[in-house]
């Protein structure tokens, strides 16, 4: 079986990559930039290629469907960079295709706030895709680098989907149906990216979660089984937006960044103002077993199992990550 | 035939690369920095991925040894990346695989000044490689990125061929033995270069040739055959050094950079400053016919022009822009 998890930001380990080996995790979309320039996001690329270079054992840069399918022959893990922001893009749409070259699959077009591109769902009113989003998103399809609506607010991601002329993925969210957070994304949305062939990675990421970190493995499960009602059982996947072994300080790196002097929880609030606890059936890369058996107990069939753990997100790959006319 | 000029730096035109596809080249070397910084470079290559986006018929980048065939099959040109100084990689050898992955394949130790990595041409001292030169030489060997030395001075181009474990490139440049400018090499590096399986390509820059602009077709292949003698008929090939329609102030930008407030007029002087006209036998990339008959009338046989005129350097990419364990 695949098994791609579609948006993680951990602590990157030795023993983090150790436990994706044994977890038989495939492919791994890692967020490389939240709020980075250019440059230093190249400097975030620099570290990961030092990893490369000391675990080839473990890990690779992926940069293609097929690189998932040579992880899963060869025991090892492929690496796929994203970005959460389009800020290593800055102002310069000619760093998309630098970017592409880079081996950068996946880009937020908003993390919380307001971007160039787009509004963040945590903005007041939402304005919708800007003239530079419009002419981004064309080059985004261009080069094969995915539109992720992941933090974006509801207008701006409709009409992301609408601009686009290649899917687009919500990499790490849940709907909101299931938990009304300002990050799950409404019936709308998740019908409107099925219909276009979008994918939806399920997060378990507990201010994602009903009832948070005691959410319940069979609530999670029936959460999926009735989205796939919605959205179609081709267009889902995992992406569990774990954040294994970070302090406290990254959260809050990812809430504020520099454009804050201010404390800003988020998600979280005033006594919760640090990552939650995840819920006891996804501590970390080896647990996926327990997510594909709450599956089984559900009823899903063997083949929608494998299609929801993996093949979903390997066939998005295949189709997405190379040039338009590729 | 294949055709393979390892060095031009045009003012880029559609003239200019529709000249290369009717002079049959079927890969081009291209200079993409001087003194530029890492971001003042990657800027460079999006100046080059919108040409290559709106001249597809034309021209792409070439990354591999395979992308020659390629161009040679479609009649197109395909364009490698390389730089003239090491100014891309600033102070930072993670830059050494970024770039490579960015689709570099040449780089300078020096131009002609004193670098982080070794000393330039024009230094009264030479002192050799640095420690930093030894790292990045190391980390290119790694990631196959081509170390050339053409325009450094003596001692360090005779320890980088030494330090290098794969062969190294002067990519432009004539033996000193033909005309003593500062910028030709001299027997003991050309020995060297050729023992240890590296690369001469011949210049056409006037200021490289004997008798300058004047120089005879037949001077410059007689040049050929003796430096065939001297370091083997497999390890020479072109690289011409054409800056076709540049304006003088290019050649001031090249000689000055940002490193002195006073002009400098390297290869020329105070009453000779811009770029010098080129051999009536080579003015633009549909002259490369002209060398292929002088060779022949040189008494070259078919096998030899073919190897000068492309094969060698073909086979040089095909090993040295991968991996080491590639």
């Amino acid at each position: 079986m695949y098994l791609i998890d579609n948006l993680q930001y951990a602590n990157w380990s030795e023993k983090i990559f150790r436990q994706m080996q044994e977890g038989g995790v495939t492919a791994v979309h890692v967020t490389i930039a939240y709020h980075e320039t250019f440059r230093e996001t190249v400097a975030n690329v620099e570290t990961w290629n030092r990893w490369f270079e000391r675990l080839p054992e473990l890990i690779f840069h992926g940069r293609t469907g097929d690189d998932v399918r040579r992880a899963k022959t060869e025991g090892r893990t492929a690496i796929f960079f994203g970005f959460q922001n389009p800020s290593p893009i800055e102002d310069d749409i000619g760093l998309v295709e630098i970017w592409h070259s880079l081996g950068a699959r996946f880009m937020q077009l908003t993390y919380n706030n307001q971007s160039l591109l787009a509004t963040g769902c945590y903005e007041a009113d939402d304005s919708g895709v800007t003239r530079m989003g419009r002419q981004v998103i064309r080059e985004m399809n261009r080069v094969g680098l995915v539109v992720d609506m992941s933090h974006s607010a509801e207008r701006s991601t409709l009409e992301a989907i609408e601009i686009s002329e290649r899917p687009i993925a919500i990499t790490h969210a849940n709907p909101a149906f299931w938990h009304p957070a300002r990050r799950n994304k409404s019936d709308d949305v998740l019908r409107a990216l099925g219909q276009t062939g979008g994918m939806l990675g399920f997060s378990m990421y507990p201010h994602h979660l009903k009832d948070k970190s005691d959410c319940t493995l069979a609530s999670f499960c029936e959460m999926i089984a009735r989205t796939a009602d919605l959205m179609g059982i081709d267009n889902i996947g995992l992406g569990s937006d774990l954040c294994q072994d970070q302090p406290d300080s990254v959260v809050e790196w990812m809430r504020v960044g520099r454009w804050s002097k201010e404390i800003n929880y988020g998600e979280g609030s005033a006594s919760d103002a640090g990552f939650p606890p995840m819920p006891n059936w996804f501590e970390d890369n080896r647990h996926f077993g327990n997510i594909a058996a709450g599956l089984m107990e559900h009823g899903f069939s063997e083949a929608d199992i494998a299609a929801v753990m993996g093949e979903n997100w390997l066939r998005f790959y295949d189709y997405n990550f190379g040039p338009a006319d590729g």
